[in-house]
């Protein structure tokens, strides 16, 4: 499940630091080092998944826990009154940086549209 | 479930016309009317939900399947090899437009950063 040159398998299994703000058995999430907006936390699934070009139908209920959870995360961020962004970057276009399939949460300012 | 006075709820009910790419019983897909990239597609709950800040935990099986339709449907749009972006507008300062929970799907082009 877990990939030892995976640089979210290592932050989710405690070997590199993070700033933490919510975890449970399925996912970890925790603040982006370089934040593109005053809230930005990405919300990390403990199994290792590629991207979302690579779920298959057994990840159905954990996709479904990972939206849930990022939903609750904003609120408990106080966000639900302002509103949100909630983005996932898929392969080279996509600007995926990190190969290990994460949720951004993004909100504390008004984001613009495109959407990069 | 639907609500007369819903664009997508009425997209959904067939009232409205939308250029459709996928339907089963749980969702409906269909080209965004003012695309942002070569492809843009909505991914739309049937089930009225206003935004993300809205889900409950009954919601959790639904919005997996949504996850995962788009991923399916990303790759039947030729975008698996170039990559893609998943947003979700909730709320004001998130750019929701629409107040019915949408998935955006958008690909064809290489998406920048921040994402809006």
């Amino acid at each position: 499940m877990s990939q030892s040159d995976c640089l979210f398998c290592r932050i989710v299994a405690g070997e590199i630091p993070s700033e933490k703000v919510y975890e449970d058995d399925l996912v970890t999430a925790f603040k982006d080092i370089n934040p593109a907006a005053p809230v930005h936390v990405l919300v990390v699934p403990k199994k290792h998944i590629t991207s979302l070009a690579h779920v298959e139908e057994e990840d159905r209920a954990l996709l479904g826990h990972v939206v849930l959870t990022l939903s609750r995360i904003a609120a408990s961020q106080g966000l639900d009154g302002r509103g949100y962004r909630l983005v996932v970057n898929t392969g080279d276009e996509g600007g995926q940086t990190v190969g290990h399939i994460h949720f951004h949460l993004l909100g504390g300012r008004r984001m613009g549209w495109p959407p990069g």
